[in-house]
Formats: C-alpha cells, sequence, structure tokens
C-alpha cells in the first residue's frame, strides 16, 4: 500500500516500527562505503596480467618508435586502433593520453577558457553558461564551478536531456558554450542516448560559434546486460550536420583495466584534434607510451576488451540485480521512491521522497553506510527537490552492498514516514489554525 | 691565431679551405640529429627492469593502498621518501606525479592564471610578466608565449642571473610574477647556482605579493663528474627569508629512467602544496600509482638512484668529452667561439662568432647535421647576438656525435670566416666611400 494512503493510526505503526529497524541498524555497527563509482578488487585483477608487461626487452612499439623515449603526442597508433571501433571514431581523429580522461576534459576547458577553441575568442574573456543535464556527474559539475562557469540544469529524460530547453537556451543565448553529455549509461541514471537525440545535439542551431558538446562516453563498452548497445557515430553525425567541430568526446579504461593506471582518449574533427594536439604538446612531450604498449599488449584488439568488459559484467551485474531488488522488496510496496535499472555503467540512481534525500543519506551515514552526499549530482550540489542519492554498488563484497542497501532502503523508508508525519501534524495544526473561533 | 688577426691573403685561403671542407661534409650525406636532450637507447637499458615490474600479485603500496585503483592524489610516500633527500624537500611537501614535470609547470602557471596562487588574484586579470635568464629551456619560453606572458631577458653569469637586474625588476614591478630557474646544470649552460644566489633570490623584496620562482631542478643528479653538488635546501632558505611561499619546484625521472613514463614531482611550502593539490584534484582522482609503485621498487632508495646516475655518466660523459675535445681542436686557435664545460646536464651551449648562429645552423642543417634552431634558448627565439647554439650530445651513437660536432665546427668556421670576410668588404667599401673624390 503506499505509504501516503496509509491511515494516521497505520502510519504511527509503520513509523515505529522504521525507527525500531533504524535502530537494529545502527546496532549492527556497519561500516560501509557506496560513495564512489569504483571497480572491486575482483574486477581489477581481471587487468593483473599489466603488472608484468610490457615485459623483458619489449619496449617498440608497431611503428618501430621507443616507447621509453620522448615523443608521440597523439598516443600508439595499435592502442587507438583497438579503441577508435569501440568508441566509433576514427583512427586519425583519436588521441589517446594518461590516466585520466577528467584531465584531458579539465584542458580541453582550460585550452577554451585561456586560448579560445578552434573556432573563437578565449572564453575567459566574457561570462560562460555550461548546460547541465540532471542528475549528472558530480566531476563535470566541479570542472564548471572550478572556473566560475555558470551551470544551467536541464532535466534528464530517458534517452537525452530535454530537448526543447536545451534548444532555445542555445540559440538566444551566446554565453551558452557547451553541454555535459554521458551518452551511454549515463552518471548515474543509467539513461542512454539514442541516435535521434544526438542528431539533435549535434545539428541544433547555436548562437555561439565555438558552442562544445562535452560528450563523455565513460561508459561506451560497460554493458550489465547481454545487449551490447554500440557507441553512436556522433563526429560523423557532427560532420554530415555541418558542424563538425561541435563534439568534444572523451572515454578511458579506468573502469575497464586499472582505474588509478589506465589510458584516457580525446577524439574529435581533424581541425579540433589538431587544436588540442597543439595546446597538449606545450604541456607534455608526450604520454606514457610504455603504458600505451602495455595495453595494446594486453587487450590485443576491440574484441579482447569487449570479452573483458563480459568478465567485468559476470562480476558486477549480480551486485546490480542485488541493488534492485532490495530496493524492490523492500520499498516496491509504498510508492515513495523510485529508482533506475540501469542496462549499464557504474550507478543505481534513487529517488527517495521530495525533500528527504539529505535526511536519508545522514541516517545511512548515521548508521556507517556512507553514500555520496545527497545533491551531489545536482550543479552546486542542489537537487531542488532533494530526493535523489547515487548508488555506486561496484566496490563491496555482494555481501556488503546487500548490507548497504537493506540499511539505506530502511533510512529511506523511516525518513519518508517521519516527513508524513509531520505533514500531516501541520495540515492539522492548519486545519486547526483556520478552523472558525467559538 | 685568432681569425680576426688574419690578413685578407690568409683569410681568403682560410675561407676557401672551409668551404672545400663544407663541400666534403655535405659529401657525406650525414644523417644527424642533436636536437633535444634525449636519453639514448643505452641509458634507458640502464632502467629495463622497470619493463616487468611491479610484477604477478603486486600492486599494494607500503601502506596498504591497492595502486590500481583510483585516488591519493599526492603519491606513494614511499617513492616520495625516495627522491625529497635527493631534491632537499621535506617528504611531506613533495607530490609526485605522472610523466612529465613540464604538465606541472604548465599547470601551476594554468591554476595561477585563472585561480590566482595561494596569496593573490587571477593573474588573468592583468598583464603578467616573467624573468627569463638567458640562454635557458626553449620549453619553459614556450609556456610563457603559450599563455601571453611577456618575458624579460636576464643575462646568466657564471652561477646565475644577474642579480641586480632581477633586484630591480622584481622591486619596482608588480606584474613581475615569476622567474624561470634551472639552478642545478642549467640548459643549456650547465651553470649550477650557488646558496648564495639562492638566498638572494629568496630574500629579495618584489612588488608582487604573489611573486613565484619556478625552480625547475631537471638535473638534480645528472652530474658528468665525481663532483656530485647536492640540491640546495631552498624552500628552507624560503622559509627562513620570511618567503616560505616564493617557490614552486619542479623535477622529473624522465632523464633517470624512462624519458616518456617516468614520473614528476612537484615541492613547495605546505600551503602551496595544499593550494596545489586542491586544484590538482579537480583534474584527476590520482596519478598513476602503479608507476610509483614500479619506480619505488625498481630505484630502492636515494642511493639506489644516485648509483643509477652513475650508470648514466659512464654512458654520456665520454660523449661531452668528445664534444670539447673536438670543439677545442677544431676551433680553439680562432678565437671565434666559445662553449662551456658542464660538470652535469644535458647540453653544451656554443656560442659561435656573433651574427653566424643562424647561419651555422642552416650550413649544418644542409649538411644532414640538425641542430635546436638558432635562439631557441632565448625567449621569442629571440638571439640579439645570434651566436648561441645548443648542442645535444646524449642522444647520437658517440661516431654520430664526433661525426655531427666536426660537422658543426667545419659549419662554424666557415660561416666566422664569411663573416669576416664579408666584413671586410664592406669596410673597405665604406673607406672608399668615405675617401675624398677626385
Amino acid at each position: 500500500m503506499p505509504l501516503s494512503d496509509l491511515s494516521p493510526d497505520e502510519l504511527a505503526v509503520f513509523h515505529a516500527a522504521q525507527q525500531q529497524a533504524y535502530a537494529a541498524l545502527v546496532a549492527q555497527g556497519l561500516q560501509l562505503d557506496l560513495t564512489r563509482g569504483k571497480p572491486s578488487a575482483a574486477q581489477l585483477d581481471l587487468s593483473n596480467e599489466l603488472l608484468s608487461l610490457p615485459g623483458a626487452g619489449r619496449f617498440v612499439d608497431a611503428a618501430g618508435v621507443d616507447c621509453r623515449n620522448y615523443g608521440g603526442t597523439q598516443g600508439l597508433t595499435e592502442l587507438r586502433e583497438i579503441f577508435a571501433p569501440l568508441l566509433a571514431v576514427p583512427v586519425a581523429q583519436l588521441v589517446a593520453g594518461d590516466n585520466a580522461s577528467l584531465s584531458i576534459m579539465h584542458d580541453t576547458l582550460v585550452f577554451s577558457l585561456l586560448k579560445g577553441t578552434a573556432s573563437g575568442a578565449p572564453w575567459v574573456q566574457a561570462p560562460v553558461k555550461f548546460l547541465c543535464p540532471v542528475p549528472g556527474y558530480d566531476r563535470h559539475f566541479a570542472l564548471c564551478e572550478q572556473f566560475g562557469i555558470e551551470m544551467v540544469p536541464i532535466p534528464l529524460g530517458v534517452d537525452g536531456p530535454d530537448l526543447d530547453q536545451v534548444r532555445a537556451l542555445v540559440a538566444d543565448d551566446p554565453a551558452v558554450k557547451g553541454i555535459w553529455i554521458v551518452p551511454t549509461y549515463a552518471n548515474p541514471t543509467g539513461v542512454v542516448y539514442t541516435e535521434a537525440v544526438a542528431q539533435a545535439l549535434v545539428e541544433m542551431p547555436t548562437a555561439a560559434d565555438d558552442f562544445r558538446i562535452f560528450w563523455d562516453n565513460a561508459y561506451a563498452v560497460h554493458h550489465l546486460t547481454e545487449v551490447e548497445t554500440p557507441a553512436i557515430d556522433v563526429l560523423g553525425l557532427a560532420e554530415q550536420a555541418g558542424h563538425p567541430d561541435r563534439v568534444f568526446l572523451f572515454a578511458s579504461t579506468s573502469k575497464i583495466t586499472f582505474a588509478g593506471a589506465g589510458i584516457s582518449f580525446f577524439a574529435s574533427s581533424p581541425a579540433n584534434v589538431a587544436w588540442y594536439l597543439a595546446h597538449l604538446s606545450k604541456r607534455t612531450i608526450g604520454p606514457d607510451k610504455v603504458n600505451h604498449l602495455r595495453h595494446a599488449m594486453y587487450l590485443e584488439s576491440s574484441d579482447g576488451v569487449r570479452e573483458l568488459m563480459r568478465r567485468h559484467r559476470s562480476i558486477i551485474a549480480p551486485k546490480f540485480e542485488q541493488v534492485i531488488s532490495i530496493l524492490t522488496e523492500r520499498l516496491g510496496d509504498y510508492a515513495t521512491a523510485t529508482w533506475t535499472t540501469p542496462e549499464g555503467g557504474y550507478f543505481v540512481s534513487l529517488d527517495v521522497a521530495d525533500g528527504t534525500a539529505t535526511r536519508v543519506v545522514a541516517l545511512a551515514k548515521a548508521a556507517g553506510i556512507v553514500m555520496t552526499a545527497a545533491g551531489a549530482a545536482f550543479p552546486y550540489g542542489r537537487d531542488p527537490r532533494d530526493r535523489n542519492i547515487r548508488i555506486a554498488p561496484t566496490m563491496p563484497k555482494p555481501a556488503d552492498v546487500a548490507a548497504a542497501i537493506e540499511g539505506l532502503a530502511t533510512c529511506a523508508l523511516l525518513a519518508a514516514s517521519e516527513q508524513l508525519l509531520a505533514a500531516r501534524d501541520e495540515g492539522g495544526a492548519a486545519l486547526r489554525a483556520s478552523a472558525p473561533v467559538g
């Protein structure tokens, strides 16, 4: 029965039961952390072969270059050949970097701010706004905040952001220079953008000539089911739409091989790649090519990556199933919360009762279950409905995931019943206050 | 005999001999490259153990952290413990990064420009100037040029820049925000700064509160003789001088282990390290800790680094001796060129006859000997006397180094004699022109 349908007596009983359950939860003395989308040790173990690669006497790439020395700003060709088909980009337009695609996003922002894009003045000369589909990725938003870029939240639907809002904002306001997009298994909702949405984004008229789509395909190959949705050829679409330079594409192997010791990627139009490499070459004489060689030897081919991702799936899909199953069992009857059932990526997005997310996260923390801060998936940490909680189930052991979600469900129900009681009290008080006197 | 003392006839004979020698040089069809300070394959081979490290099952650092996963922005403690004594900095104030200290220099500039240092407004809000001891490192100057920072050249003496000029400029002009310093075996002159010079730099009054010394100790342990001059405790000196935040210190293992796959370092005051890490943490979730572990296992200790550097010395010192020996033999008698005899580092700085460096480099190129562009060691590539050529002898094989320097000497003598002939012709013409008529 929906929580809101409970009679006052039923609600009081329910609330008391949740208080009791919460006391029992606290008594368990849990110490669980579901804050970040980190791979588990079992996932990292899949790539332990990297620890001994490239191996004695192996340091020359396919082109005969000594990977130990300086140079090669664009990264090893054989590694780019492995990832280009997975990301649906041409090899020549793909750059392989060091261990963090976040760094490439940071640097493209910095270059755009201080030097201007390939087609415009330095952004730092005037106010800059970015559109931010929400809920979204907190580290994207942190980059905007870092550089004083005003963030405009846009509701994210089942296959992309509200296109009417996006179109209107980019058409009217030349200060709108960018939009953050996680096209595949978006963080945290798991939304997969359709080609039609991608098409709309690359072809819409924009007031700013140097408008850029920050297309962060962080989970391009991170499927949780047997359906392995391919990446959209967004660079091709942009070119066909007459806006070849609109898309900055990012990806990495952080959740493919080693989260801290993988490879990052940047792809874009030929003009943008030249622009990026020209600025990058002031910053570095080249990426860690030995790590490129190590990865190319280990992964071998695009199919090698696909096969590795299936092994990841076999480890993490059960954890996601556990999360969904516990949420369904514990919250399904009460119509107080909703959650996503992602087909890939690293997160489940839970919407608890409006106005209770902060309370739920605080309750969980007090019970030893650390969740990402409520509101983290929104610009400036402000969730206007205070309802969204990001669940990152990959890192803990299965038993710990179960314990954490059980606990979280208890917190969600306690907070919801608290709120309902308070609302009815207020409602009652209001009724009494508005009743005719004497 | 000095070239300038030759009689007209002797000079004509000498010039003809150089033309002949140059024709013979061109006929050799050399293909040699002395442009960049890159380690040779034999030097890289010294660290080939890294190719199989950390090895199967080894991924946990001394603190028990899984190096494969995200995190640890400051870098592995055991690696920082190895390098802190070599750089004369406290372990707690040392940050280990990815493969390029140039990137850390770039990023500290970017953070200062866009966010301001720990003690001032964003530099981008007003014109910025940097003092550049010359000759200096072209990539430092390229960073300034990239970000529109005006460079003020300062003559570099035997143990540091002209301190009177430096003191006057920093005291008068609040736009002067920084100075580039390579304190040990400076690129390209090999100058070693004395502690007295370091002291003067950290204690001088500056008009800008947020003045920073970009102290690039790239060659801290790169000795070419048995004298292993220790690094200056410049952070300690700065603190004692009451300017603890004045120094940004940079270093790397690029010329210790693998040039393209090593570790970079940043050190500064506690406040500056906190400032750097705060901004860095927007850009990355952490450095490649597996590479840190790999390096810590391979190098083992500060003494391990010292021992490795002695092995580098045994490979490269003979190449430097060869350069000096050939220059002395070929140019020593003519008083037309001077050169440095570095006790460490990666370069010999050659000053040919004033006004001929561009011609010498062009002649060498036409003979298949590629040198760094004339003027490269000066801001904006402008050597006011057009005389400086940077020689980088580490990369080629000994026989190629010898051939290249022999060829370069021929080009220097040809250009010098050409110039002298032209000057005397002009002088004669001028004499004739000023002679009383009829």
